[in-house]
């Protein structure tokens, strides 16, 4: 119980945290600093480690841990990694018992169980029914329903309008909103929808713990919703037909590529930046981060279509402080209705 | 005042309904059938007139009129109509005393002009924020902002979930939601994102009385979210790059077509089907009506996204009714949320 304004749903209880407001476990972007000032601010964060070695995954669990004692959890794309590495990246969250597990793309029946017999609760983000069904049957906790106007990558191609209801009405465990929400009056219009709260990546990106270069904030900040484009060009690292949403740039714009029906195993390899010592290559999936020297234009600025609501790089805590209180304010506008 | 469950917002007064719910004046489909029906259940009701004569305006107006004596407006397309016709068509509308136009596509300061002249309420359908300011500039008196999901024609990229906070924010003016919306639960959604009502189109097309051909109305029942195909294909009688939401069909599935860039004016004429003697030619932006003869697979299903939460084609004031109660439901949930 606390004084401060809350915003309390079934899921809260079930994640233990404060405000049903959950952070996208966005690769290279969320990590241990994001992720601790959400978790410690009400909301509840997810490392974003796809294709992570076990050392940097083991190295920032412990790095949340010091900063905050409340829960967290990891997010990891089994499609998207090979499954050596895969095997290792669930093996170091399973021993650092690793409050929760967030998959992302294809249902993989296999990850789930591993992850319920290690005492996870599983969240599964998928972008329709059928994906929702078959993540329930397969031992998920909590489904998170990404719309087509998400931001990264975007698994189907229905609006969160359209799709949370159906979800709702499909399973039997509580349903997450994700894609399009970045307010306390869009958790609001999920939880009129039957969700039981959201589930945001493009304005936490824009944070100032976030470890998104601050070329790709200052570009969230700039871009309206129409500035993003959907496209599978920034395909290598995935597998084919991975679209993604991301804000136009030299590469989207370029009128000798095709915006869909890329093969990431055609493109061409051409190294325009590097991260750490690593090459990235044009085309790769690879986002700037504060880390990252080379061309960061050339690379994909994922962001959903709420970057057009997204004026500011606030403090993660100041975010979710504004998102509670806005919600709580759109409740009681919504109470006033007269409905007799 | 009603004994009835109402939902009652500061737009009912504006249009003197009982519930926020307007029904989308869809060219052949809204006649004085549905109007009439959906006016006297408490929702409000356009007639969709897109480029009809002026003596089926004068005879339709009439036969609302024979069945209720509530308020309705009546649909235009100011972009897509001859100069010399639409002249007409506002004439006889002004002449007629219509309670309200709904005009849509580009902003027409003209019409808003000489509506606003006749004592006419104005509604603008717009797909943007800029849209939006122009047309309260113009004095339109209540903007529809329609998402990228809806069906028919679609004049935006983004998505209701955050095109509508964006327009709730730059005008003054009330914003009805358009596009995603088809049930109570997303009425209170629409609420809670600042927006005073909703306008549907595919869900009152798959009503009794829309003049829809049964056959349409079936697709519609059948189709699910991801059926729904964003296309110029259906492009005759309309003005290039006008994109529609349709339930996909053998010409959209048609290898050697392209989905988008297709230029009216470059497509074969080819008459497939027929309509009250006359030709209707494959691609044109006609779709199946009650009295359409012919090829009607090949001709343009318009649904929105949310035909895959449409499972039957009710009675609209039984539709009216079980949205009015599920918002009424959908507002009790959310009254229970523990927000301190």
């Amino acid at each position: 119980m606390t004084a401060e304004p809350g915003l309390h749903t079934p899921l809260c209880d079930l994640l233990g945290c404060r405000y049903p407001i959950l952070q996208a476990g966005m690769g290279g972007v969320a990590r241990a600093e994001l992720v601790s000032a959400v978790s410690d601010a009400g909301g509840y964060g997810f490392l974003g480690m796809v294709r992570e070695q076990p050392e940097v995954i083991s190295r920032e669990i412990d790095a949340v841990r010091e900063r905050t004692d409340q829960p967290f959890g990891a997010n990891l794309i089994p499609a998207a990694t090979d499954r050596s590495l895969l095997d290792e990246e669930l093996a170091v969250c399973f021993e650092k018992r690793v409050h929760s597990m967030c998959f992302f793309w294809d249902v993989d029946q296999n990850v789930v169980m591993r992850a319920k017999r290690a005492r996870c609760l599983v969240l599964y983000q998928v972008g329709s029914v059928e994906a929702a069904v078959a993540a329930e049957r397969a031992g998920a906790d909590i489904i998170i329903g990404q719309g087509f106007e998400a931001g990264g990558h975007v698994r189907g191609v229905v609006s969160s309008l359209v799709l949370l209801p159906q979800l709702v009405e499909a399973v039997s465990i509580p349903v997450v909103a994700s894609g399009g929400f970045a307010s306390g009056e869009g958790l609001v219009a999920a939880l009129a929808l039957g969700a039981q709260g959201i589930h945001c990546g493009t304005v936490f990106l824009a944070t100032e713990e976030s470890f998104a270069h601050e070329f790709h904030k200052r570009r969230v900040v700039a871009a309206s919703s129409e500035d993003t484009v959907y496209t599978d060009l920034f395909a290598i690292n995935w597998p084919p037909e991975s679209p993604v949403r991301v804000i136009r740039n030299s590469i989207t714009e370029d009128k000798s590529v095709k915006l869909r029906g890329n093969d990431p195993g055609n493109l061409p390899r051409e190294m325009i930046a590097e991260e750490d010592g690593r090459p990235i290559y044009k085309f790769s999936t690879d986002s700037p981060l504060r880390s990252t020297r080379g061309n960061l234009e050339a690379l994909p600025a994922f962001a959903g279509q709420v970057a057009g609501l997204i004026a500011s790089v606030p403090k993660a805590a100041d975010l979710i402080a504004e998102m509670a209180q806005s919600a709580a304010r759109a409740l009681d506008r919504l109470k006033a209705i007269r409905t007799v």
